[in-house]
């Protein structure tokens, strides 16, 4: 690098609104009932919001290309098929999946406010977002909400193996606090996210070592590669432990697809993906005084920032602590959209014949 | 290593019967109800049967001195101090921790098999054993187990930090198969348990880099200078968000000890622990036929095990299937007990005027 080189821009923002309206045009276009487009992209918008840019708006060609080719049905009669006063299996009729999932989350408060705690199951479901959204329903409602799913592309062999059988089956965990934001853990079981991949190839830009390796065990650093190698658990065999695991709870619990069942839908927009997850809501006051206990929560907040830090870290940071920064900066001052992302929804309006972002 | 090195002989086995006689006579003499003592001596002596050498026998003079010193109650009242329909708080009164698990444990499958799903935390538990031991009493009874708890002493500090602030805080889930073993995951979420540090100290065996760093964050290999450094966290930031999340779970959210407040009964003996557990349930009727979602489970197994595997890979395994291996193996022939611990355990029984293991 010369002395004079000079950091690239920073992209143009857009306001949240005009992304939650042109999802909405878009979804529209495609056949989506009016109040589930506004539903679905309200959740895609807060994923870009909060810093979420792999789960956001730039999706939104993919599942376009779904509901066009087949693999996504428009209008999907979402329904419960089986119950227990504190459990329910969502089957959501291959919707988008973030309609299941609301559904669900929604679901999960309503039970745990009986039982204090509950649990459920989607089926039929697709590509959400990212995890984080549907828990912190439930920390927004006093509760703390825990969220599993099966990803949707196998890039990780159990360990020691050399067949990709496993996606980067997430968990995520919402805990309310009173003065401090909610703590949010939301987390790929591998060291890197899949959507971090593509963000990568989208913007040309390499993968740092430790996020993938070939065929060979040697280190991958293309990310237009990604399709030649594996994605690397974190903690070795523990992390296969937790992809495996959550994918049971996610996928094989709620007849959904797991292992070899699994449609990569970012290369197949024509097979339904069956994508499963699972959502739980425990209510705090069946445990605790609420206040207390979100009192209790600031307090660990506290405590984690007062240690001392590491030569290279300005200050320790709390799960989620980022996301809410951006959240509440990008609410202010719009999103920052990357040229390739602007320039495939332009081309997204342009053939859908809507008005442009 | 000369050519003409010989591998140490094995340690001589001990019936695992006789493990279970010899932790209840330490126990009783101590003051445990005779009753207590057995149950507790079966899940320690289980643990040792699974291989968890660092859960077993190997904490009995450590348990007998807290309650020699006051730290443990030998005859605590056990009590639920809040319910709901699927959930409940178990107070252990500072009894010895696997009687309150036990208690959480039994609890949780009976309300699971009312409302689908159960979350039981405790308060004023001990260190209660391997995780896996609670969430195998669920699969047992064909429901899925899932437990998280906090550690008993803080070794890891926020990711970023130089204060250990958290503990190994270990996540345990059963999910059981029909033809197969159940799958079961045991895990910290730290690369080492810091019950295999002690073992190595114990053993007088280095410990590999990756385990722990020192304060400069340098590797730190010899496990008798432990107290020196921190444990690393798997996958970095990821480990410390789930120890957090873990800890507020079954610390926080059960007024439990969690950050500061954590107790190291292995340095003190004298202060109770306040240690918290939570142990969840999942009824599998709720969701699915039973048997076809055993079979489905088994159908994974072969999955992953059906994987051509890396160089250095004999084959691809399960979690848990060592430790069921183990099991088979100790409950026929015993458990290999070496013979630092055996000279602990001899000095014990002396100590207890006892007979010997």
């Amino acid at each position: 690098m010369s002395e004079t080189a000079k950091p690239a821009p920073a992209p143009p923002r857009v306001e949240v609104a005009a992304i939650v309206q042109f999802i909405t045009r878009a979804l529209v276009s495609v056949n989506v009932p009016p109040e589930d487009a506004a539903q679905v992209a309200a959740l895609m918008a807060e994923s870009d919001a909060r810093g979420g840019d792999a789960h956001g708006v730039f999706r939104l060609p993919q599942y376009v290309k779904q509901i066009q080719e087949g693999a996504v049905n428009a209008r999907p009669d979402i329904r419960v098929v089986s119950e227990r006063p504190g459990t329910a299996l969502v089957d959501g009729d291959n919707g988008l999946g973030h309609l299941a999932m609301k559904r669900a989350a929604e679901l999960a408060v309503e039970k745990a406010r009986r039982c204090g705690v509950a649990w459920v199951g989607t089926r039929h479901g697709n590509h959400a977002g990212p995890a984080q959204l549907y828990p912190r329903m439930a920390a927004a409602q006093d509760m703390i909400g825990i969220y599993f799913c099966v990803g949707n592309a196998n890039l990780v062999p159990p360990w020691g193996g050399t067949e990709a059988l496993l996606s980067t089956n997430p968990i995520a965990i919402a805990v309310p606090g009173l003065r401090h934001p909610s703590i949010v853990l939301d987390m790929a079981t591998t060291n890197a996210a899949f959507g971090k991949i593509r963000l990568k190839a989208q913007r040309n830009e390499p993968m740092p070592e430790g996020w993938m390796i070939d065929r060979e065990g040697k280190p991958l650093t293309d990310p237009k590669r990604a399709s030649e190698g594996f994605l690397l658990p974190i903690g070795g065999a523990k992390g296969y432990g937790l992809a495996l695991m959550f994918g049971l709870l996610a996928g094989t619990l709620n007849g959904a697809a797991f292992g070899r069942d699994v449609v990569d839908y970012t290369v197949d927009s024509k097979t339904p993906s069956n994508t499963g997850q699972s959502m739980m809501a425990v209510d705090i006051s069946a445990f605790a005084d609420v206040t207390a206990f979100k009192q209790d929560v600031d307090e660990v907040w506290d405590e984690m920032k007062s240690s001392p830090t590491l030569p290279g870290f300005d200050e320790v940071r709390l799960p989620g602590e980022r996301s809410e920064n951006l959240y509440r900066e990008r609410m202010a001052s719009g999103v920052p959209l990357g040229a390739p992302l602007r320039k495939a929804l332009d081309e997204l309006a342009d053939r859908l014949a809507i008005a442009k972002l």
